[in-house]
């Protein structure tokens, strides 16, 4: 058996993916929970996994493609001993889609061994890396993390904390990361609070997620965020928690709530579930339209279909069944099967749609494209009218803090009115939700979150390099 | 690269499986047409999928264990010519998980060559088996099919009309084929129907599938079922159907509604989410239970569970989340991580549960103790009261028509009464909708089912060699 | 992970492979045992290995593509009980390189299940299966080993011993035997003898092989031979010969001391290193060319070589160099890569060859294709002269039992004389060992061989229908 | 698909592999070319291979563990465009087999990219790292290739020649290299000459090679080697030649004559076959003894073992036959199996040994168990008096320049007298070469060589981190 690893270099690939990150600290098993803590994140990442380990002296390590499950199993995970350990489950929309940039990334320097986990976008890697390289460094990678780990090590003689302490001081953006040592495991998250992090206990150690859905597969109790701005350093002695950055506005991202945290999480305090839910019933309130049922596309639409129908009153259906075997392998269909990218993941179901007024309740729209497809499978089966309700505002500015809304195409309200993406999906009508109402049904103010995508105010300015490539998609 | 078929010979296994069908005659792609038919019936069988082709002269074959996106590539079905073909999905739970008994299965014998597709189970298979072996016939697999092409096979200097009309003479049980030679596509199904098998028509030319919900997939139009006790012969010169059987009374299986299909296809004639819907709807005339709000454990029970909160106005609610990246390999969790098994699957959602009176709206109970471990995960969740209402009456006989629901285990209702059930499980009440609340949800006349795994009322008897393998179980 | 098996129909392609066979009996670890006995005698065949073990109740079964390293490993081995195994190596350069055909067989009829590895050819095969079909018997293989199994599944209800009596009173041809039931291994071999089989001790118990070469690995000491026309059955009863045939003439293919055999085995009670070093001598006398030395192609043209270069007192060099990494999967040369095919493999020394005049010694010439490529390399690289001797007479007629040089084109010396095949591969000059001296090297009387090869008297004669379809190719 | 990479760290893991370079410019199928270049010089490592190409503007890369046949195919090497390439394979007997560590080693830097290619090794690696890393580097891999790449990157601002020429002056010990950028392709040999390296001319391109069998099969003229302190850049203006070092000693590695080089291979002007038969014939002469009969094991021993026999005028026999079929994976034989680690491979042939006189002719002896063990067999297999001839002088001290005869066990010679080793491995007689004897074999001056390992006189003094890591193991 062989590995390969294939990869065109030349190109500058954008590293604008969303991750997951776990890690544990005084565990028996620390592989195998971190383990099932990436299999419960595996919705923030599909195409990598890793887990690296600690025994308190050496550093342990396995990478692969695919998912956590394909990625190990028992015999890998009993190869990597420790009570110690981090992981990464890592999606990616660009080219690199190779074992090298799969994380967490370790890299011996001196004595010492360092392992990271990232989720997030630094705003300011390319001049970073280009100083590097002006100063010697060489970079394996295309990967944010490298260039933490590079900082890392040009002053690791001053001790791993104060390190840490002058690299964050260099990098911007977004990044909720976790960090290994031999001995020491760290976590620490951007001043304004980007991506979530949190903190759980297990078994009288330690336990750091992306999400509480991994806490809870793997049974630790729920203790806290990690803070925006704290650097949280878990060792024998203990926790010790350091806030090296001046107070700023949190900026955490919305979208977690609408798309992409996971139903049963609770981020930043509040249950994902009961936030889309508000949400639905928010749409209800600002769009009572008359229907005969509304129906999610299953699965991510469901909460806020809920939430929208106990609002209005009207009865939810599943217009749509859900194919639960789709492969990750895709054959092309036929000439003569049309609506074949809709139906192979979702079936209309005629005698549940026919000759009835529907509304979709959907939790986005991006590009557009999947959507009138599927409008267009409602219709032929039947629908009468076909309505949408979409549980936040229109998308118009492009994300640089890890989602990937911006690279594989135009937003489409970016450069079209309501009336255009109504009539291009091909709907009897389109609501949006009101920015008001968004904000209302998270609890939280409104200068809690990054709205940028919806607002386009960047609380941490992208810099030239990165914006214009964003621009040039 | 290299294939291996590992085996464990001196037992009779038990070929009890469900399975899925297909078939296209007259079409310039068949085997890609019968990859996607076979996709859409994968929940019918995953364990091992095949397809074989026929150029109108010679017969080309492909099988393989897994699903059938892992069993078949662009270039595999590329290498498999010719405008007719037929396709299996099988789901085993016995020891015979192994190619060899992957269908279709394929013989040639003279001249010609057979490939047969069977969904069922025949009740005289072991008594038609020894008598072959009398008379000097050799078998290669455990399957009832292998019986079907030896009787075929002593009569084909008759015609392989004539040889079929011999053979389903003979066979007693449930059986739903397709049977394919170099130039005819052959459909034939029992006298009693036990297994839906229904026509389409696509291109001019023909579509044979197990449910419809393939029909739709390759967008066939469905023209009607294959009748009980109809053989079906389409070649060249079109349909030809043939009645060799004294008229029988209709033995549909009811399980199909209730469990086995998918709610977007039409079996017997109905939609099985509208059916589905109603035994929810009269579940709550039966049961007006008070609560918070009902649930379904995602997504076999959704159909029920909305019919249900529909009849009794109750708010639904996902209650447990489900993780779609459940892989098939299993790694041992950890002894702290309680309710694995379920919490893997299934994440309740405390926010949602939490000091909330529940009701489960279940589509059947087999062993019960899924169940129980799932109730016990509602309650550490928060719930304060877990109900369950299930849409059918209580399993208390096995099926020997070709769902396994006997083979590994105690039906518990066949042991124990409803209390003790409840009690087991652990809930706070539990209710089987009534025997007539089933059938009249269905909208069909009592005797047009199968109930014998409800009433132990077998409408073909099973031959004692078989009944008495299934009661040691 | 999945296994599939790939097969086309409607041709009967014929199976006129070359194999090994083992057995043992009364061992701990016959699995463990089996593995190494087919490893030695991988060099009968590449395409596919199997084993079968029995506990004396179950019978158990393992079979892949490949070689015995890549189809086994440790797990599968741990995963065959049993104190009894046979095993099998298979070649074919036929069509159906498909796992259905590799061996050995394994059926199970009534109470009773059969395990059958065989090398060499049935001469009656077509006409037995046709007479089997007509009865109704099915075939799942092309093997001839399929044939012997429905035979004995006919007469199984007189026993095991007059069902193999009587099965073997109707085949004819080339078959060296093994068979298994749960409790009995069983060896058989032609009355005429034509492939080699041995019987060996080890631990008190007994070993079955092809050649002796598998003994020596497993430690087994040697017994004797198996008789040409001698059942064998070894049971907890010890060992049982049974001789049912009429008295015929040996006939033991004369290739196998040539060729086919390893050089380490003692075949026919004679070493064959020693006999190869004797046709070489004997080459060395009747053709005492004039060169400056004399080379094989290594490996199997070493040993004629060695007799060759001591007859006549000429050095022997190693004229072209082995590569020992030749993979198995081809990549097309680019087109400036000249003599590629027999560089990659061979590749001539030119310090060694220059202004040379050497003298090949090889052990025969098939097609005289790769011959004339290897002559046309060591002409580039130099050598002066370049004569070949081959350690027999030249191959005119297509052998019927076992060995396959004559399905693939045509044998160069049945259609072109010495002088045009000595013109077409580019020698110099080209001698042919004589008939006489071929046998007289070996040291046994000429009517103990099958020459048919050489002189067109064929022992048993090729029915029609085979015959044709030998001259057809 | 997925790859994975498992590594532990903690531990500085020995670089002392022996490796093959290949490098092509100007073709039109480099890929393909580099593809058969690495299959020639598979010999020289099996661990892992790899190839990078250029299209003058991209670098494209692949890279797996195995033999050179089973980490590409076809597909792979389409994939890899350009007219420029360098390939690698390695060889490592330390903990380190992961794909990391598999060459070419490839990194971008500001706007270029390197891909370096190393056989040999660096005695000032450890310091030369801990410089770098003090400045703030970071590396990946445990291989001296990147130690170079970290020196260019230092430099690259004053142009790829003058970072070369600033590198390798710091740079010590022995390294055959190939590195290519996007429009370069670079050979480089350091001033002693350890391993070696040469130059062909193809279709009016260039090719660079370890040895020059790889350019007898893809076809190209050898042109001479690359000089030791040569720098050779070849781009579209041709070829220009550097030697930025002062003059030095030559110290070819000796062991490349003796076994390590294939036997078709002309290495330092001379071809390795007639060397090797000249310190077989030069055995001879030193010690005439009586025998029956002199044999190698094969294949390595082959050709020492024919100059003896001509020398001495002593038949050569194959007393022992290879296994062609032995595979990479390992089953643990049974108990009763003795001589197991030797029959596998090698075979003694009975009929040829039994009561017989025997010499081997033996390359080398390093630890001497695996020779014991032979003895042994050929004892057993009825040798009658085994003696054993060496045709180099006892290895007592390590080599530090690229082949690991230190680093896993104590050489035999090194704390044993002659005496001593004779009587471990169990011989009648041992006789080693001569040092004066080798040295006149090769037809050079004594002091062109590197003997070392002979005589503990290295050219290059090992840095003191390096040798103490020697002596510990």
């Amino acid at each position: 058996m062989y590995q390969a690893a294939l990869k065109t270099r030349g190109v500058l690939d954008g590293p604008r993916e969303s991750c997951g990150i776990f890690g544990v600290f005084g565990q028996n098993v620390a592989a195998k929970l971190t383990y099932f803590g990436l299999y419960a994140l595996q919705h923030r990442g599909q195409e990598s996994a890793g887990i690296v380990t600690s025994t308190g002296k050496s550093i342990h390590e396995y990478k692969g493609m695919g998912l956590v499950s394909e990625v190990f199993d028992e015999q890998i995970l009993n190869e990597l001993p420790g009570n110690m350990a981090i992981g990464h489950v890592r999606y990616s929309t660009t080219g690199s889609s190779i074992v090298k940039n799969a994380q967490p990334f370790v890299v011996s320097h001196g004595n010492m061994t360092l392992a990271i986990g990232h989720n997030g976008n630094l705003t300011n890697a390319k001049q970073l890396r280009g100083e590097l390289e002006e100063r010697g460094s060489i970079f394996q990678t295309t990967m944010d993390s490298e260039i933490i780990v590079h900082l890392l090590a040009r002053n690791l003689k001053a001790g791993i904390e104060e390190a840490l302490r002058r690299a964050v001081s260099q990098i911007e953006g977004a990044y909720s990361c976790t960090l290994m040592t031999e001995d020491k495991l760290i976590a620490f998250r951007d001043p304004n609070g980007f991506r979530p992090l949190c903190l759980g206990m297990l078994n009288g150690g330690y336990v750091i997620a992306s999400e509480t859905c991994a806490l809870d597969l793997v049974d630790a109790q729920y203790l806290r965020d990690i803070e925006p701005g704290e650097i949280l350093i878990i060792d024998k002695n203990g926790l010790k928690s350091m806030k090296p950055f001046p107070k700023q506005r949190r900026s955490y991202c919305i979208f977690e709530f609408i798309y992409f945290a996971r139903p049963d999480s609770n981020i930043y305090g509040q249950n994902v579930y009961v936030v889309r839910k508000r949400l639905g019933a928010r749409l209800a309130k600002e769009y009572p339209i008359k229907a005969d049922f509304a129906m999610p596309f299953p699965d991510s639409g469901n909460y806020a279909a809920i939430g929208f129908c106990q609002g209005l009153g009207i009865p939810l259906e599943m217009g749509v069944i859900r194919n639960h075997y789709v492969g990750r392998t895709f054959i092309e269909p036929t000439q003569s099967m049309r609506d074949f990218g809709v139906k192979v993941k979702l079936n209309p179901v005629r005698d549940i749609l026919n000759q009835k007024r529907v509304v979709i309740v959907e939790d986005s729209i991006i590009r557009g494209t999947t959507s009138k497809m599927r409008i267009k499978a409602l219709r032929e089966a039947g629908a009468k009218e076909v309505h949408m309700v979409v549980s936040c505002p229109p998308h118009r500015y492009p994300c640089y803090y890890g989602i990937d809304f911006s690279t594989k195409g135009e937003l489409i309200a970016c450069q079209h009115s309501v009336e255009e993406v109504q009539s291009y999906i091909g709907l009897d009508s389109l609501c949006y939700l009101s920015f008001s109402g968004m904000l209302e049904s998270t609890g939280f103010e409104q200068d809690t979150f990054c709205l940028a995508c919806f607002n386009g105010k960047y609380p941490v300015k992208p810099s030239k390099g990165i914006s214009k490539l964003c621009l040039e998609y």
